[in-house]
């Protein structure tokens, strides 16, 4: 596979997450490692670049994060979506062989030992900024950007550009009852 | 205007902010009021339904929040990108017409004080959940729902469903430098 991806600066890292599409989040420690969906994933800062995720306590990916401090949140494209809905459907407390199961391939980048999963428009890990009331009290865990990296065929240091040659890269946004959408056609008001 | 607005019950109410897409924040206090575009916008919870919220400190809005103790989100539809993204560029700090200037049209919930734009495809009203600690440190509100409706030519209890008769609800995603997608089409997985 030719490697498109680039790097997203840090302060641009948070563009990735304003559109809004349904991410898969990873994390691992001492080599035992899990991935899943997350879509309730948002930007919270600009520079550096911050999230929020909900990362409900009963996923064993949460286990990661907390014993780790980092976790990685990628954007899946509309062509891995049953991969997506296996990770989602499949726990790795039922079944310790989800990630080889998934159907999934998966690299690490440079320094870096969070499982990525090949097909997604972009890539980035965070360090968990401990909130410890927010995280008994809601799941909302918050992360500070310390790498970010995009498939360039659709997107340049956090700037979209969706085509149909690479339609399969397209994001793909969660509804409800295992139905998505697929991110539509750009649109630009009269006057920016 | 034919009423299409339905409500939306509490515990389904997160539904509509699923998909990610771009909102619109109003809130009043004393017959004062404003709305914003706000594209970190997140769901927290389902039961009853919570979200999250970073509203920046130098928002006119943000006071408004800060003295009622409520806020609306909308979810605004293509049709009118005109008017969010004049909501988005003109602030009431420096404009205090704003509103009257902005060419929408308002209307209010029996019982809420808080402006409603029309040609939204859903609305849903929060309750502050008081957390200084994230309101100073990240701008980061946290409401719960207390009442939500949705147009039912595009969803119905949360549960969306777009046709290319109601096209002009079809919502916003905001990308960056003034552009946005609209959501494109539904897609399933093949094993749901």
């Amino acid at each position: 596979m030719k490697n498109y991806l680039q790097p997203v600066s840090l302060d641009h890292a948070y563009l990735l997450f304003n559109l809004g599409a349904t991410s898969l989040v990873s994390a691992s420690h001492q080599a035992d490692e899990d991935v899943m969906p997350a879509t309730w994933v948002c930007p919270l800062d600009l520079k550096p670049s911050k999230v929020t995720a909900v990362i409900d306590r009963t996923h064993y990916t949460r286990g990661l994060i907390e014993k780790s401090g980092y976790f990685a949140l990628m954007l899946p494209g509309k062509g891995i979506i049953d991969q997506v809905m296996y990770l989602g459907t499949t726990s790795k407390n039922d079944e310790i062989n989800k990630l080889e199961k998934s159907g999934s391939e998966f690299f690490y980048f440079p320094g870096f030992d969070i499982p990525m999963v090949c097909g997604c428009a972009a890539y980035a890990i965070f360090k968990v900024i401990p909130e410890e009331h927010n995280e008994k009290t809601y799941d909302l865990f918050i992360g500070e950007c310390v790498g970010a990296w995009s498939d360039c065929r659709v997107c340049r240091n956090g700037h979209w550009s969706f085509d149909q040659e690479n339609d399969s890269l397209r994001l793909l946004h969660y509804s409800a009852g295992g139905h998505f959408y697929t991110l539509g056609d750009s649109i630009s008001p009269k006057k920016i």
